[in-house]
């Protein structure tokens, strides 16, 4: 037990170090060797979790994903949380930076983008199917269409807000997609009663973080 | 006035050769000796109209941007029609390909991109701005936050249909936005009124093709 939790704490020791490395860096000029020294773990203990910076790349994408939140009474409560807590994480966790930008990387040589995508859409349609059977999307909805078009708005977003003031209004920038988007989802009743205030992300991570860590695929 | 069509007419073809290299190497790695070979001008004739890579890569935005669309009785559907046109154009027009490639390339050294966006939305926001005087949106919404994050997500969602399919499926995405995005915007009387179909893009840019050429900005 003792040394699945050592190699559990390594594992994330050196997705920190891949992502900080990668955050500053971008993805093609980082280097194993940088990402070993920043770390400080063995080239053994790295290629015995990774085998590449490919991997390396999947693995913060995936540690970014496995997150819980507080379960809500409505399940597009929980799409909303999911997006507020995500602005929040962006702004102050390098990893989800990384992780972030790692996707929107368009000069990342040799790196295959579309599973981070994947990953993060099929998350979110997930969340929009239960939402669908629970009865709280207009009946014309598709989760899979709708979660495509809600990863990509978010990815656009945070791309401007990085541009323009370092993701600074990050959070207020997602409660105006949302404002824009969720009257397209959402049937009335559970719109009116959705809370989307950028306050609510601070208490629903720190909750989060006492939850048994979900799995990210 | 020979002598002005000439120089519009280099300054054209400078641009165009300036985007397809931009297009195919990126702005980082783009030099200008490949430019003027590729537009087959005079380092002079270069120098006259651009003294930068930043100046040529603005001049492609404004480009871009410089279009007329056919009027419309609804100024929301002026919006459809700049949105739908915009995705024909990313998947046949290298120049505009360019353009937001440009925009959205985060290795792009030396380049402030933020002009690129501001010039996009300010167009959007001038047409949001005269459908809320006509009445066409509902009375929350705010034309610049609207228009932020329309291009922003139409940003997002190029990309996402860029990284997926190489853009085959940009207008079918582009009308998805439209279809989660104008419900939260639009007054109901004048969406049930829109015309979001993307066959519709191919008629209008022949049409606006005769039209004289609008002002970037």
């Amino acid at each position: 037990m003792a040394r699945q939790e050592r190699a559990i704490r390594t594992r994330r020791t050196i997705l920190k170090a891949a992502a900080a490395v990668f955050d500053e860096r971008g993805y093609t000029s980082a280097t194993i060797g940088e990402i070993l020294e920043r770390a400080g773990v063995t080239k053994g203990a790295l290629y015995f979790h990774f085998s590449s910076k490919e991997e390396l790349a999947l693995g913060v994408f995936e540690e970014q994903l496995a997150i819980s939140l507080p379960p809500q009474s409505s399940k597009l409560q929980e799409l909303v949380d999911s997006g507020l807590v995500l602005a929040l994480r962006l702004r102050t966790e390098p990893l989800v930076r990384a992780s972030v930008g790692l996707a929107l990387d368009q000069g990342a040589l040799g790196l295959d983008r579309t599973p981070a995508f994947g990953m993060w859409i099929d998350q979110i349609t997930r969340i929009l199917a239960e939402a669908k059977t629970g009865g709280e999307l207009l009946p014309h909805v598709d989760a899979t269409e709708t979660a495509e078009v809600l990863v990509a708005s978010f990815s656009g977003v945070q791309l401007l807000s990085q541009l323009r003031c370092q993701r600074r209004d990050l959070e207020h920038r997602v409660v105006v997609l949302l404002h824009h988007m969720l009257p397209g989802i959402a049937v009335p009743a559970v719109l009116a009663r959705l809370d989307i205030s950028p306050d609510r992300a601070g208490g629903l991570l720190a909750e989060g973080r006492s939850l048994p860590v979900a799995e990210a695929r």
